[in-house]
């Protein structure tokens, strides 16, 4: 499974660890991780990956070189921001960290695409209508790979894939 | 100047009567609606500028033959949802009515994007950082028009546009 | 009818009459034109179709400061050259004025989408399978606007659009 | 390094047993083959490289059951057609195969963008204006591979990638 990573390209450094962790539970679960390549949120789940040998994929709004170290299979979109839909459309699961208004878009398309999210920390969302938004919250790194694995599992039965 | 209107392709009545009061303030003051071209609150803002004899945009996901019947240039663009960034881009501001998570989308860029944006009964958000999401939220139509433009000006002043 | 006019960002002296004749036939003709927004030929017919008082698309790869002042309608994409996809999808027909590798792009698109294609000294193809073209070529600028809108017209017909 | 392949969606059998035998020597020399992940060449070039144990990244226009069984990693853009330039950013060096009109785009969206390219009977192309194409066209397989991977490590030692 691919399981998606969203967060800021810059953060301080409690959320670069519990990133770091994400990244490293993903890996040692088998599973490929996707972010956006760049830094902050995505260099730590990406070193957390790379650092126990997982697959890591960087999908990049512009160039090559706008990636992280950790990145394995840079994917160079030339869209800019909308890469941000390409993130999610690739993911099975995915779990949101904190994040600014970037990742709040990542995090509208997830529900639109009915793409199983995950959040640490991340954004409350309330519209007027009611539409409830169920993202799940969880403060432990493991428990909430563990979680979108599991959601993204019954996701996929219902999708035979 | 060129007003963005976001909302849902489905909307109850009263979401339809203030929608289209909007887009027939917009063309009343002398400006260009753009809107994502469908139905619902798009169709509602496109009725009411086209009423008046405004100009509407109406910047499609797919094909031409998506466009309501208001829109008098369509954009075709052939990138699905990512359009809804297209929308914001070209937006001197944005008026958010009610909406679902394509709206939401559509907010996080335009916050992301410094475009000013006024919210009718529209999303609640709260990142946990705190960042701030400055949407004003207005309940009269021609009050939000008014704010969006006065919002529009200021920005276009900054940017010498 | 929208007719699109694709050719490269930096041209020659009779390149850049050629277009500017270009754009104001499809305004005297009451027709809108779309293009990239940007210099050489871009401006010209834009520059073309705004001295008579036509209405001017430009649909930007990045910012609306890309835009040359010829142009009254600036659709700001944010997904840099495949807004090329854009322009093609959006116009009824397409004249292509000489040309670089981003009009080679168009070219293709266009030929891909079954939009209407007229070339003025454009580039020659050739498929290793053998399919045909069909890029009717014309140098005069009145009569390539001619032609342009009448296989567009037929285009229409036949999609009864 | 990431190998491209493009070329059309259908093809015949010859055509299918070269871009085998294309996507085969990209795994061979330890490569990671990207095409666009669905049947005709995408198919056999995918199965080609499968077959020995490669890595095949399929980027998809809309959704993932668009992928032909021989992907690895499918990134799913959404975004249509306009993903035929996130191929081409992403991959090293290119090699195409006969094609059709997206296959022409992609081969301009390479030249413009200086990613080498390699021609197995496919599209013959002279501009106006005298812009040379490079498109060295190679017959063998295994030559056409060899030639990419040189091409590429060359741009790769200008690129100080």
């Amino acid at each position: 499974m691919i399981i998606g990573v969203i967060g800021n390209s810059k953060c301080l450094k409690d959320i670069y660890d519990v990133s770091y962790m994400v990244g490293k539970e993903i890996a040692l679960s088998g599973n490929i991780l996707i972010n956006g390549g760049r830094g902050g949120v995505m260099e730590a789940s990406a070193k957390g990956a790379h650092d126990v040998g997982g697959l890591v994929i960087g999908v990049l709004p512009w160039e090559r070189s706008d990636a992280n170290p950790y990145i394995k299979i840079p994917i160079v979109t030339g869209i800019g921001e909308c890469r941000n839909i390409v993130i999610v459309k690739s993911s099975d699961a995915i779990i949101a960290i904190d994040g600014s208004y970037g990742t709040l878009s990542e995090i509208a398309f997830a529900l639109k695409f009915n793409v199983p999210i995950v959040g640490i920390n991340t954004w409350d969302l309330k519209s007027y209508s009611g539409i409830c938004s169920h993202i799940p919250k969880i403060e432990d790194p493991k428990e909430a790979v563990k979680l979108a694995i599991k959601l993204s599992k019954k996701d996929g039965e219902m999708k035979n894939w």
